[in-house]
């Protein structure tokens, strides 16, 4: 029977991260699954708290059999809990062909063809999925133009949706210039939704610039919070969403939003501006604690913010319109860039590690398993 | 005409806070509103504020004529936006007697009458109010009785209706020996709602245990993270209200709220639990900035909390019932205590300033205007 390799990440008892490849039998598909060979999987933010957790990959090594082993600072192993022990799977979203399908007619359909799918453990030589997770590409796609289909697509269109939901009148944005800060703002100026982008560096201002961004503020001016109080007061942009988590830029946002909303306030009150400011923390860029000063009255809310409890509050439907906007203009709207693409043994490599936990932008890993 | 003094407090441009007396003439009530002598307003955080706002009382004083004098921090003066050069008035609710009454039917039906009112401006010897905001006391009420019957009464009953509205299941409070929270534990009692009170000394778990409450938990005890866990566990109280706001005890209520739902998890997920999370943060007390570490995955929001924007969410007659049980259960479920009774004048007192704005719980502070 044909071998498959799966990559697997676990944490020891003892504090210690090990991530290999795992062989396995090729799977059988159930009526209602395809088994796919995958071509290529991102590696995303979201996929590295999977992958390598909270190790210090600055002492990251490859012991003799290639297994990538890191240690784990005590503090941190009570917070992983239910993990250590279990060697978890990683890989949310990838592309590649369908070699063996079920006996539905949805499975059927799908024999041979080019799939992007969102199936967890998408790190693999080959993946068993659900074909409701699992969409043919367009003819003229390839799997690297469709690795990516769900994740960073389907959370930028969730970002617009939260907007109209929450009845706010535009969004900003932080770490503007990643895929998803791309796609956010071609969908934003397509639909003509008020964007703030927060970028670190000229030269992301200068990049979406030239996509036509309309409003881009580099956090590293000396003036940035007045660029963003103006910014916000141009666009009565009252909802954030924040890539980094980290540190005080959440507070700054916030503190940003109620100077714009104070400013030609009539009546002063202790509790601030009435119109309700919030920022969402979708990532966790930075890993330093999230500090609030609480400059901006009693309007205001932070949290997190994960694709899968927008899923659960707007229900399958509109996750299917999503998906089939998403399908339609995947190589434009939707279009992913990667600066490295590599092996699934290349996953393992201390040095490429701790270069792609690095989460920098415009540094995007591509994993193509076909390479071995 | 006679002359009433009302309470003003001011912050100047060049940074300096006064809080003064100001004499006015007798005010004639319009068609539905009544004229309010003030026997009873009670200093609350909310109300601090407004009166002495950022200044720093450590080296606060009082001038020749009275006038409570402090500096303010130049870095708090951008803060204080709109409110600089405006002479505020404080207080937001108090009791007294109807002296004079507009012609409406429902003003003339207060005439003489003991009424409690909510009405901002309350410090002050006489108020104008609109009869909406304003109800009789029952016979046997003093004014002191009656003199807090909408803040913390309101606030206590809006906690236990917003739990049932967003879905939780118990409740967490912070600072829990305050009125409110001997208010909240007596609620909660009564309507069967799973309460974990959180307090800072023994004596306040004496005191809430004599009165009934089922759990107490002390921040101060070395195992107090291991006790809250266990007590969220018990309860599944996963909605907090924290009325420090600075500092880490949101972080900590988080982080307990995590550990209790993870506990018999089988599925790791690097985003944490899927139960939702939630801290409002109603007060002040802690005027540090609010740290996260963020722990506790993704599913979770912290936030401002104000009864007005809870009256705007239930609506006008959801108040109305509530308001109704807090008349009705004014000696019991909602009595209030006073360590201190203190004149209009009083309040301008340096070293009384200082002592009211310590918000220590038990050291609650009443002003009745009619000592002068």
């Amino acid at each position: 029977m044909t071998q498959i390799k799966t990559l697997r990440s676990l944490l020891t008892e003892d504090g210690e991260l090990r991530v290999f490849l795992k062989d396995a039998d090729m799977p059988v598909p159930g009526d209602d699954e395809v088994v796919v060979e995958v071509e290529a999987t991102p590696i995303n933010p979201s996929d590295l708290g999977a992958l390598v957790g909270p190790a210090n990959l600055a002492e990251a090594k490859n012991d003799a059999d290639g297994t990538l082993v890191a240690p784990v600072d005590p503090r941190f192993m009570r917070m992983a809990g239910a993990r250590i022990g279990k060697p978890l799977p990683v890989g949310n979203e990838g592309a590649g062909v369908v070699v063996a399908a079920g006996k539905s007619d949805a499975a059927q359909a799908l024999m041979g063809k080019r799939v992007t799918c969102m199936g967890g453990a998408m790190y693999a030589t080959h993946r068993t999925v659900h074909t409701a997770m699992t969409f043919a590409l367009p003819d003229d796609a390839s799997a690297r133009d469709g690795a990516s289909c769900f994740v960073n697509p389907l959370t930028a269109l969730s970002f617009v949706d939260t907007m109209r939901l929450d009845g706010h009148k535009g969004i900003i944005h932080t770490a503007a210039a990643s895929n998803l800060g791309q796609m956010l703002n071609r969908i934003c100026l397509d639909e003509d939704v008020a964007l703030v982008n927060i970028v670190r560096k000229q030269e992301q201002v200068d990049l979406l610039k030239a996509q036509g961004a309309k409003i881009v503020v580099n956090s590293s001016d000396d003036d940035f919070m007045d660029q963003l109080t103006d910014a916000i007061a141009e666009t009565n942009a009252s909802l954030g969403f924040d890539a980094t988590g980290g540190g005080n830029l959440a507070d700054r946002m916030l503190t940003a939003m109620e100077r714009a909303f104070s400013r030609d306030a009539d009546n002063w009150s202790p509790y601030g501006s009435t119109v309700y400011k919030q920022v969402y923390l979708y990532g966790g860029l930075n890993l330093n604690p999230t500090t609030l000063n609480r400059g901006y009255g009693m309007s205001w809310g932070i949290g997190g913010y994960l694709l899968t409890l927008f899923m659960q509050r707007v229900g399958m439907e509109r996750m299917m319109e999503l998906q089939a906007r998403v399908g339609a203009e995947l190589k434009t709207t939707f279009a992913s860039n990667y600066s490295h693409e590599i092996s699934l043994s290349g996953v393992l490599d201390a040095d490429t590690a701790r270069a792609y936990n690095l989460k920098a932008t415009g540094e995007k890993y591509l994993i193509n398993p076909t390479l071995g």
